[in-house]
């Protein structure tokens, strides 16, 4: 099979999927998740198939980690299949509608976005995650995995294929693209027939490379240089704890701080207090020269790229600015738009921060770290949208939809 | 100044207007309508070169008329202003606010796009109203119309720019391409660092090449290859109105049927009683087999373009199809998803039409020209959306917005 033809079967997919109604998917979903349990001796083959091959190939340790399932992995992303089924379907929901002058009755209803394809590397539970929400939204999914990943992505695939089929609903709902080179994915970028939107999963080099190549509509999603600024009226001991958490409690995730912005009157007592949490997890100083001086052997200075730099890693760039207005400028010229936070006592401060940064998250005197669907109440994400158009922050049920109007008429003409 | 100095100067001033308060904004648009009638002679004089440049080069006489302004279309023009005035600002609603568990407080707020490009053709009205429906929205603006208005483009860019100005914001959150060559259009599809969205108008050839080139991200509007299709029982008399409405009351526009579908067993009376309308403008019917039997010489053989074409004219595809299940599947392969209509008296078959078809309007018994932001309800309109994603349908001021999360801590650790 092309992927022209796989790209065609899914939009024929999703014409059925599109006017499912709720029981028919969530009995789709169920299946999944029986099926995922139930064959688990499978998924698990293949899985250690590529693991071998990745220890082979000289994966690191942390790549590793993730690319393994186990049967409590299973049990946990079967778990959330059924987190899915309890959530409210989007589709159908009408969300304004109103009766013209001239007696139109004119609603507006949530539909299916179409085909959704997605581009995300070696970690095989995505493949089930993205296949499930797209399903619950009512959205045909192409997805294409890492080739390290490939054999746990086809078991998954061919699992959740039969699954569907079994459940009444057409097999190329989900369809998982099975050559994993280059040349592929960028004919999957380009395949404006019968791609609806493509959402990249991963690093920041993919989810670039894509929305630079891709001329079918993209959604980029978490690209994370965030920052934490202190303000020179603060609680500092909060704000220690704040930075702390925003830095080490997952610094590989995209709402990880990266860059850290002092007021000049209280960057020596915020270092004072902040440095010694962050010498348990021996995060490395990059900073300018006020905080050089302040800091001393502590601390490295920074090169230019540091402030745009994505460490996922247990470094952080520091930065002492003489105003909140300088703040602000440093954030808009540096900022990729995902999380920001200010921490201050400071009413008017708080409220510029909040009204003048451009971002999907903007914080308060609290961690970065609450950017994720879950936390903001979603109940499921497939990403966190860093741009403006169509969603913006994480992205739930609700962001894999579009809308269409239905007009009620009885021989209106204009 | 390069392009590029002036998408620099537009995000600088879109930080500025991101902030302006509904009244201010306002104040900005009322100065605008005003100095466009007092300085009308100025405006006058330049669409009087724009006008006599265009004959000499032998514009058509319908083309001519869109790029004429005369002093009842300025006085309309300054109207239409004065109506976005007294529209809501959608800028700063918050959508849904609620306090989580662990006490964070996040509300989802409407904040503007940021830097809109347009390009679009020779109607200078259209300078003035996206403009002003970008600045309403809190978004800066660059224009690019098309070189056989750019006198007349000038001369309102300035006058809008001198009232921004004297009411206090930059004159840069409004700034036309001086340029109209096809370089200049090319590199304001690439001004990623500053363009966030792209919306063309005009032509199907120029949404095309925009939506084909652009790397910025764009929004589709205007493509409408629209079909009505008169189910087995339809009320005959009234499909024949909505026939002559859609296709006869203004077809060079998006939402004019191109494409009539008929069941075979009401295709010769339906014919019998829409022909005779369709007379009165002497409308060309391009007929498949079926229908050529029934309407003989009055009609001509379709091609298989025609299946596909967006007349803009008075000219009708005419198909016979077998039944609802061959229209829905007709429609599914030639619509651009722009505006759909069924005839008929079958509760079912309206059910299935509404849910079934993928468009952005979908009709029971109206005409497919009602799709329009003013006879939605919108109060105005920058465009119609044939794509899903971000916006679907008329575009009035929510659709110039995205939204960030706005979160209130007090020392939240994750």
């Amino acid at each position: 099979m092309t992927l022209h033809e796989q790209g065609a079967a899914a939009k024929q997919a999703a014409r059925v999927l599109a006017i499912a109604d709720t029981a028919q998917k969530n009995r789709a979903l169920s299946a999944i998740a029986d099926a995922l349990l139930e064959n688990q001796a499978l998924w698990l083959a293949a899985n250690a198939e590529d693991v071998a091959a990745a220890k082979q190939a000289g994966m690191r340790p942390a790549m590793l980690d993730r690319l393994t399932l186990t049967p409590e992995r299973i049990a946990a992303i079967a778990d959330s299949v059924r987190q899915v089924i309890a959530l409210p379907d989007p589709i159908g929901r009408v969300d304004k509608m109103e009766t013209r002058p001239n007696g139109l009755i004119i609603g507006r209803r949530r539909v299916p976005l179409g085909v959704i394809a997605m581009i995300y590397e070696a970690r095989p539970n995505v493949t089930v995650d993205a296949a499930v929400l797209c399903l619950k939204s009512g959205n045909a999914c192409i997805l294409r995995g890492g080739k390290e990943a490939i054999r746990s992505n086809r078991a998954a695939a061919e699992l959740m294929r039969a699954a569907l089929e079994k459940s009444g609903l057409p097999a190329d709902c989900v369809s998982l693209v099975q050559d994993t080179g280059r040349e592929t994915a960028q004919e999957l970028m380009h395949l404006n027939e019968y791609v609806d939107v493509l959402i990249p999963r991963g690093g920041a080099g993919l989810i670039r490379t894509v929305a630079r190549e891709a001329s079918v509509p993209v959604i980029r999603t978490g690209e994370g240089v965030c920052h934490i600024y202190v303000d020179r009226d603060a609680d500092i001991e909060m704000g220690a704890n704040i930075l702390y958490n925003a830095k080490c409690s997952r610094p590989s995730v995209c709402n990880a701080v990266e860059c850290l912005l002092l007021h000049e009157d209280t960057a020596e007592a915020f270092l004072k207090s902040a440095v010694p949490l962050l010498d348990a997890k021996n995060v490395e100083l990059r900073c300018d020269a006020a905080a050089l001086e302040i800091l001393g052997s502590r601390a490295k200075p920074a090169t230019d790229e540091d402030w745009d730099a994505e460490y996922d890693d247990y470094i952080l760039a520091v930065r002492v600015v003489r105003s909140l207005d300088e703040a602000l400028d440093f954030i808009a010229a540096h900022s990729t738009g995902h999380s920001e936070a200010i921490v201050t006592r400071d009413y008017f401060a708080a409220q510029r921060f909040l009204n003048e940064v451009d971002a999907a998250a903007v914080y308060v005197n609290a961690s970065t770290r609450f950017t994720d669907g879950g936390e903001f109440g979603l109940g499921a994400e497939i990403g966190i949208s860093t741009q403006k158009m169509h969603a913006r922050g994480p992205m739930g049920l609700d962001e894999l939809t579009s809308c269409k109007y239905v007009v009620y008429g009885n021989g209106q003409v204009r």
